[in-house]
């Protein structure tokens, strides 16, 4: 079965490019840099499901990821998580958290409605972004 | 420098016992089945700081705890998180959800207050969990 991208997460991201395992989006909401990986396999709902040669892929596409947003927005903490509780669909939460952001120190999920970038803002991320992750093959 | 446990890890937890890398502890919340896996470093805020041998570790401890609890409390989803903003030694929280727990589909972060485990509950998950997780070395 072909990889689908679930709904939600297409309505909710903009997608920027592939690994060799996921795919990664950026969450359309400007009030946090926040990216989500997606292993682009069918029928996954938890990371124990994947075999032993993807786990031990999605750890190092999490972390090249995890270590380039590091070095790029000098967070004071990245906060890493599959919840899936709404979207079951496996993906994994990066988000740059500081504490001068308006939800911490809670975590982000359902604490404010979205605010979606403007075009100029997303071409600055996008630019910034292939600078630096240059294990990723980006779409656009 | 030697493994100190956080203060507040301490406060909140019941300490199980230890896997190869991780020290695991249960949450002091009976409203959830909720896991910690605290790797036991000194220092180490997130994942990525992790060598690529102990992140391989994280990983099959993760994996092999939440197949266990999966085949245990059959869950509708387990939430796995790395967060931190409170407690920043490294910590990856799996919580046991359903659709009928009262913070679902919500995360539990935040969400109610604690309601500690009385003596006979925490006898009983000891049990069965000493039964399931064999690869875990208990303490009590």
């Amino acid at each position: 079965m072909s990889f689908q991208l679930d709904s939600r997460l297409q309505q909710d991201c903009i997608h920027l490019g592939r690994f060799e395992l996921c795919r990664l989006l950026l969450m359309n909401d400007s009030q946090y840099p926040w990216f989500i990986l997606v292993p682009e396999l069918e029928g996954i709902k938890e990371i124990h499901q994947l075999d032993v040669k993807q786990r031990q892929q999605l750890m190092e596409e999490s972390c090249y990821l995890a270590e380039n947003l590091s070095a790029l927005y000098r967070p004071d903490k990245i906060n890493i998580a599959s919840l899936g509780n709404i979207v079951s669909q496996l993906h994994l939460h990066h988000v740059i958290r500081y504490q001068s952001d308006k939800a911490w120190p809670a975590p982000v999920w359902g604490a404010f409605n979205t605010i979606p970038y403007d075009d100029a803002q997303l071409g600055r991320y996008l630019m910034r972004l292939k600078d630096k992750l240059t294990a990723c093959q980006f779409i656009i």
